[in-house]
């Protein structure tokens, strides 16, 4: 049992809370969406209670094989009970396939199969834009140990190979994802925050068609049911 | 002895040209200046010739101090023997201060000390408007093995120990600087381009006063004034 106290944090598409737990917290799920580093806003009906339950689908899978999460149980259709963790300061992407800014900043067409996989390193700052870091810049910046970094690049790595897997089953190209981490009162290293078409990019493996955030940021419509659609191949109950 | 034969490349400050010398080329510095990725451009009076007595300076001094360097020999006014390489597609950026690029990515005012030295490898693509890059996309990319990459930033650390030293006795502050790399048709990894100027930043160590290519970028006025400064400061020969 958890009851949500004061709200600690409201971000673009969640809201934290604190609980009676010194170690827990509450993640609510909103509708909001933003794109482009907040410059497009707007709502996508019934996207929170769709990434609450895709991101506990993935989030239970991924602690069932290993991987530290600070997923601890799904309370209601916008609730998750999370361990509160202090956060990185550190986006890490995984791609497989060169799409959005990688695209642009290689000059490779959307859509070409990276021969190696690519890990990135964002400084999660709004104000700057997260812009892509290197490690002097994270050493500089003091955002984490060399130690973390080289541990967030593994867990990606191994959550990407276990993603992609899972991902095909299902008819899914896994593109690219992005990760935060935290780390915990006990000063262990955890996969924080969510996975869902809002941090993902999933292609149908057939028609490529895009079944992620990309259709609310290219305006391509469909995009409740994009979000309906993944979450109905991950086996979870429609919202 | 060496003879200019065809032009086998035009850039934005040098033209290259082959000789008779299978292994040699004629490098041309031109008075063009170009700022932004081209963006904007200009001429700058004298800076052809300011910048190979410039480059020379630093080049010989490099190489006396055991860094490869394709620099050969001055050959007049406009003109350097160097040996012939085929160029990595990789900048090396080594930073002692924030300023330009870093100074907006990371958030940092410009002039801050950075505690540690930056290094930075940005793809030499003008059409992609040399984006910064990281291990993965090198990899990707195929633009140099791990093993030339580390290399290339054990060489811009040295290099920058030496300069900052060197800059310090003509109380001038290194803040920042762009390396090129070559690799000999022996296979050998060597120092290429220029170090000018053009390539660095400078700034006298009492006023901050610029002293590089930032002058003619942000029209700070006295841009020749500033790069015929800094030969008299390296114990050039006034041009
Ligand atoms: N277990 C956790 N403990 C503390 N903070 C978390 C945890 N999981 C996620 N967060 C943070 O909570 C916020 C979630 O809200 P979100 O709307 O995604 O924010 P943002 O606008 O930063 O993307 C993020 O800043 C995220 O880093
Ligand atoms: N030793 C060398 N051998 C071959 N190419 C070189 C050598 N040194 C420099 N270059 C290349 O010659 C060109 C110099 O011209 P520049 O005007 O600086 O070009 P850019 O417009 O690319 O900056 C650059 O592309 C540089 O990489
Ligand atoms: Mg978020
Ligand atoms: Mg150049």
């Amino acid at each position: 049992m958890a009851t949500k106290g004061a709200m600690l944090y409201e971000g673009k598409a969640k809201k934290v809370y604190v609980t009676e737990h010194d170690d827990l917290y509450i993640v609510e799920y909103k509708d909001d969406a933003t794109a482009f580093n907040g410059e497009k806003k707007g709502q996508i009906t019934g996207k929170g209670q769709l990434n609450n339950a895709i991101s506990t689908i993935f989030m239970e899978m991924l602690n069932s094989r290993g991987i530290p999460t600070h997923f601890v149980e799904k309370l209601n259709d916008r609730e998750q009970l999370v361990k509160k963790v202090e956060i990185v300061l550190l986006e890490v992407v995984v791609r497989n396939v060169a799409a959005g800014s990688l695209a642009k900043r290689l000059g490779l067409p959307e859509g070409t199969v990276l021969p190696k996989t690519v890990v990135e390193f964002y400084y999660k700052n709004d104000d700057l834009g997260d812009p892509l870091i290197n490690d002097s810049h994270i050493e500089v910046l003091e955002l984490a140990t060399k130690d973390i970094t080289t541990k967030m690049e593994q867990y990606g790595r191994q959550i990407n190979d276990i993603l992609v897997d899972y991902m095909k089953q299902r008819n899914v190209i896994l593109v690219d994802f992005k990760l935060e981490f935290g780390i915990t009162p006990a000063g262990d290293l955890i996969l924080a925050d969510e996975i869902s078409p809002d941090t993902c990019r999933f292609w149908d493996a057939d028609t490529m068609e895009k079944l992620d955030k990309d259709r609310f940021r290219r305006d391509l419509g469909g995009v409740e049911e994009a979000y309906q659609e993944m979450l109905r191949r991950l086996g979870g109950v429609e919202v």
